[in-house]
């Protein structure tokens, strides 16, 4: 095995998912509160785009950018959502997200460079830097700037090794955003180093209180990664794409040409029917589910005892201080599974930083199963 | 960009393929040669086990091995077709042979590692090891050896930095086998050096005047590609599979998790069907109409001057020789697609060894349009 592999830690959301299900189908009942894929699946406007497709087209590969209409129809979306001019020839449609973390990684990395990452963040981000030779650098971020890293603590971490930042707004797991005047004085300081600042929109759309958001429209000396698997609900399609400057996307094009030849066309053809009005008004109504579910799951958290010193805004995670029951949330995680029934994901798949006194709750279930999930959690830690 | 980049050169047939659509979107009849992709789709099976899961199900991620009841009916698919036993517990679902190709580079090479492939190979093979930090040392193979490496050529290329050797059989662009035997002698001396054996099956089953096999009746000690695109008619879904020794499945699995988190759900649902023997008997039609097609089109080719040495046994591809014309296969073939309208594929996209003297035909379009493309082809050299 190559020697990168000791760089890329075991996925404990995957393996407590793994664990999760041995325990299903020994016949316990489950609190899936550690997934993080929505419990909405593809709205029906693109179920039936897909079908035709299938029925109707001969599905052969696309160019590796995607399909011309895909790409054009994600570009009228920045402009018709966000009021951000974005040409189509920027954008590459990808496998999932992690296809376009994966080309961006790839195309941009030599080794030896290191990227800043905030501490804690998504997991295959720091584990994608490694497997084209780089170094994640993790930045420790706290409730004291909603879980971001200032632009002071980026300059102040900027190595001479240093090529480029990762940010994610939405933040998985924090579900904080990054501010838009600090993300302008971010990019002007990644500028100036002449290094590269990507922005997760992963979990974009999936707001609350506030409107959704791109970094392009504070900034378009960025590249912005985004995915149909959280808003649009489209989670096994494995289905993303990345806005990058049109300078180097002919290079990006060559890399995935290789790497992946194209995303999924089956998936490409349904997700054409994800911005219809008629789709995003499905969409919205879930969003304000998902809304729903944080403000009832946030203050029950903060009842029990957990610590939630920030609201999240985004996303469908809470990422709760457990430090009142244990020191070792990956224990703490492994009993409340074995024992309540109730998954959860251990602060140790996000970073080191804390990583042991926090626990990742995921609301990616219903209400009624949340209702239980918390009732399951308060008898699991009356023994504390 | 990161100076792996400069290692990975443009995909030829991409860039053909793209000027091929400009000029039909100019209007101009094109016969399409270049394509490696059968012109037939998925067999109905496979389309309406699609539409069943896409309808059915909320199609989540599955484990980044694959559902389980795919990797068991593939599984079970090498003991009924080619007598071997292979347990589930080895085999990972894939995006595409990519996916595979992509995760056993990742898993297995590191900074420095040489990899030795056969020249002519399928470009994205020697591509993928750059990615990695590797660097993809290429054996010269001729008609001599049917375009295989033999094992002596493999012993006396073996340095102190090489960690592998990918073979491919039935090969692209040369449409030879691995005879099984050189395969055991390969893969004892391979074993012997503690390097790892890659064989390609993506065109497995695409065989004719002989049944199809596998390397892994010769020998179990090597990885196994293979891919549902090319016989199983599903190119654009995106998926494939490996066959790895137990030993190493859970470091592979650790990678992907990574690189992919799963391979495309609805892909992998409708894959269920590929193997039922009703599906069966629609591909075996289809290999017979491949074999058909060979056997018009490479006489023609010879009959027209180009130089075929070898009678391709498998995949869709003739490796012509295209000496008595040009030796500059490149150029040669943007003037057959500019002036006669025939797509086909230049020497310099699978290598280095007498790229700018073969041209590789695929043969992916119907009898029609292939004597369409032969007559054609007679025209355009009438002048040389």
């Amino acid at each position: 095995m190559a020697a990168r592999m000791a760089a890329i830690a075991p996925f404990q959301v995957m393996e407590v998912q793994r664990r999760a299900f041995e325990l299903e189908a020994q016949g316990r009942c489950i609190i899936h509160m550690e997934i993080g894929q929505p419990d909405f699946s593809a709205p029906p406007q693109v179920v039936e785009a897909a079908v035709a497709a299938i029925r109707n087209r001969s599905l052969e590969y696309t160019g590796a950018l995607g399909l011309p209409a895909l790409r054009e129809a994600i570009a009228a979306y920045y402009g018709e959502r966000f009021g951000v001019d974005v040409s189509p020839s920027r954008i590459m449609v990808t496998a999932g997200g992690s296809g376009a973390l994966l080309t961006l990684m790839g195309a941009l990395l030599d080794e030896g460079d290191e990227v800043l990452l905030p501490d804690p963040s998504y997991p295959c981000t720091r584990h994608f830097v490694p497997m084209f030779g780089g170094t994640a650098r993790m930045l420790p971020v706290d409730a004291a700037t909603r879980y971001q890293p200032s632009c002071e603590q980026i300059v102040a971490a900027w190595g001479p090794k240093t090529r480029g930042l990762v940010l994610a707004s939405p933040s998985n797991p924090t579900g904080t955003m990054v501010n838009a005047a600090e993300l302008g004085r971010i990019a002007a300081a990644v500028a100036e180093r002449r290094g590269f600042l990507i922005v997760d929109e992963i979990y974009q759309g999936l707001v609350y209180g506030q409107p959704a958001s791109t970094a392009l429209a504070a900034t378009q000396d960025c590249l912005v990664i985004n995915s149909f698997s959280k808003y649009f609900g489209m989670t096994g399609w494995r289905l993303g794409w990345f806005v990058a400057p049109e300078a180097c996307v002919r290079e990006m094009e060559r890399f995935a040409q290789n790497a992946f030849i194209c995303a999924s066309v089956p998936a490409q053809y349904a997700a054409l029917a994800a911005f219809r009005p008629d789709t995003l008004a499905i969409l919205e109504a879930r969003r304000e589910e998902f809304e729903r579910r944080r403000d009832f799951i946030v203050p029950a958290l903060r009842a029990l005892g957990f610590i939630v010193p920030v609201m999240p805004e985004g996303a469908f995670y809470v990422y709760a201080d457990c430090s009142r029951f244990t020191a070792d949330s990956r224990t703490f995680a492994l009993q409340l599974l074995e024992e309540a029934g109730v998954a959860a994901t251990p602060g140790i798949d996000f970073g080191r930083h804390a990583a042991a006194r926090h626990i990742r709750f995921a609301y990616t279930r219903g209400m009624e199963e949340l209702q239980e999930g918390m009732e399951r959690l308060a008898k699991f830690l009356s023994r504390f």
